[in-house]
């Protein structure tokens, strides 16, 4: 990406700055830093204010700041300095009135830390540190092209990885031979790896909505749950579910599967600008707890993705706030009935400017 | 593993929350949570004290905790709760008059949230929060026999992906593809993934510590640093540097090569129970800064490996304390010349009651 886009978002980032009522924001997450900045590394933080902006980090890191983030200012510990002390010494240089912490993502224990290594420093007045959560995250809710185009890209390959698999699976594969199989060929597509560990879970393993891949082959039952994604270079990631059958599946399966199928298509109906992240969960919600699946349904109904494979906005019965334009949420409605199986679907949706476009398009049905 | 494994562990930390003086503790670390109690799945904590042992979760993992934890009490939150009033709710049935979050793992905003949260549970008497760091990774510096075999493994595991790769190098092969490859070795020897993003580094590219694997063709220099280790479905890792010649490697490469072979071999020589971590460190980083080269070191000598590919103890110049029996740790001393080219080599150590044993056995020379 072009570095101007880089100082558009930490632009952005400054509004947001100014409305907390602080001088600067000490930017730690390793997502947000790399967001704003470039830099594909870690152990690195980003102090950012209308009056500094500074990334500091330490000798490992060196060379590569200077090829990633031509033209910002760096700040370089050697091994004998401890990162808090680094950081007090550059934010005493800048002396901010109030300064923020990412307090969703520093520890209790650093927020002290930093709290006491800034006060001893001697930078004439005070400075007031306040927790400030989530402003680069608010920022990165929204994608701009170039994160609608790789997201777009990590979806491709996911799904060109899903149609190779299927056409090559046979009854003696392990769970975990089909999701190391899946992402060698996400990564012979362009991945860099998995987005997150596959889910494969054959037979009644579906009922655990986050099971991990073991030693259970595919032959031993008639289906079996695939939730999968790639995540580019770039970062970028996408997100999908589907179930497949691999033999003649109980009729109770099929019918989770048409009311979880049914649920998806109104979550994903109702998503437009402006829609409510509760209404969304809710319209999904709806058909399952009329099915009277209700009580097998324990998690919301999707998430943002990006950078992460969890970000905001959540839909789910609990969030508030509602859908804009350039959101990327998954919509994974499931139902899970213990020692039986489970059933999620789940696909990959963008808000747009007058509703939504599925970004992913693998055929729904359990075939 | 049997669960008097588990039970063991428990009772080792209930004497330091003892010591800390405190009723319980809620243990939300993720590694930590299973490290106690045997439970693979994430967000989800154990509260742990003289007379309370409950893991708090959500219904996602209800079938998971009642297979992975027989025994052990689970209370099961559905969609409708949040996780902190669920936490308050427990803590309040257990009435702690001490509660220690782990401080070092939960964020400032969890800190706060839960602080908030339990204070307004009607438990009678208020309930003091306190921060409480490391307290389980201070167990799990001490690995046991089992995790010492564990560890063995992905040592054996990542050495033998790495003579299969060296043996199938080709000229034509990029950064990204060897790094694939390594993980994909790894898998098929039984590992669950790569123990962390193996780096693949031809060339000038070596100069950076902690560089991502790209597209540079192996061809097109004459050496290449591989930094890469085994991650077992246990969690348990390994971590190894190699440089490989590729070519006629230059001259000043073969120096620095030797120079960090002895500063190695000077580090693990001091290795024994009871040695001081800095002077560990101080053994190895001596070797280098009589060659010349100290300014070019810049990273700390090695650290503790299991669950997590970064544990305690650390081996660096401002590290605290002293190695004892049982700790598993990295020895990895490198020198970094910018636009040129860079040679770590690292090896992964036990600490025996009488001295230390190389847990790993590739041959360090430059072939």
């Amino acid at each position: 990406m072009p570095p101007e886009q880089f100082l558009a978002r930490q632009e952005k980032l400054l509004s947001l700055i100014r409305e907390a009522g602080v001088d600067a924001l000490l930017v730690t997450g390793v997502s947000n830093v790399s967001y704003l900045t470039g830099f594909s590394g870690d152990s690195s933080a980003l102090l950012i204010g209308p009056s500094v902006r500074v990334l500091i980090s330490d000798s490992r890191y060196q060379t590569q700041i200077a090829e990633e983030c031509p033209g910002l200012e760096a700040d370089i510990r050697t091994q004998k300095t401890k990162q808090p002390d680094q950081i007090a010494s550059v934010v005493s240089g800048a002396k901010p009135a109030k300064l923020a912490l990412e307090s969703h993502i520093v520890t209790a224990d650093e927020f002290a830390r930093l709290s006491d290594a800034i006060g001893k420093t001697d930078s004439g007045k005070p400075i007031t540190i306040k927790p400030l959560a989530s402003a680069v995250e608010k920022l990165r809710q929204v994608k701009d092209d170039d994160e609608i185009k790789e997201t777009r890209r990590a979806i491709h390959i996911a799904e060109r990885a899903f149609l190779a698999m299927k056409a090559t699976l046979t009854d003696d594969l392990t769970e975990r031979q089909v999701a190391h199989e899946l992402e060698h060929s996400m990564r012979r597509l362009g991945a860099d790896r998995a987005a997150f560990e596959p889910i494969i879970a054959v037979g009644d393993h579906s009922a655990l909505p986050h099971y991990r891949p073991g030693e259970r082959r595919i032959g031993e039952s008639t289906f079996v749950l695939v939730d999968w994604g790639a995540a580019l270079p770039s970062g970028y990631r996408s997100d999908l579910t589907r179930v497949l059958a691999t033999g003649t599946v109980p009729s109770q399966l099929q019918e989770l599967h048409g009311v979880v199928l049914k649920a998806q298509l109104a979550g994903i109906a109702v998503i437009r600008p402006g829609a409510k992240l509760k209404d969304v969960d809710a319209a999904a919600r709806r058909v399952i707890e009329e099915a009277g699946y209700g009580d097998f349904f324990g998690h919301g109904l999707g998430h943002g993705i990006g950078l992460h494979i969890h970000e905001e906005p959540r839909l789910s019965s609990i969030a508030d706030g509602e859908l804009q334009p350039g959101n990327i949420v998954t919509v994974e409605p499931g139902i899970y009935l213990p020692n039986f199986g489970g059933v999620r679907i789940e696909d990959d949706v963008l808000v747009t400017p007058d509703g939504h476009e599925v970004l992913s398009s693998l055929p729904k049905d359990l075939d």
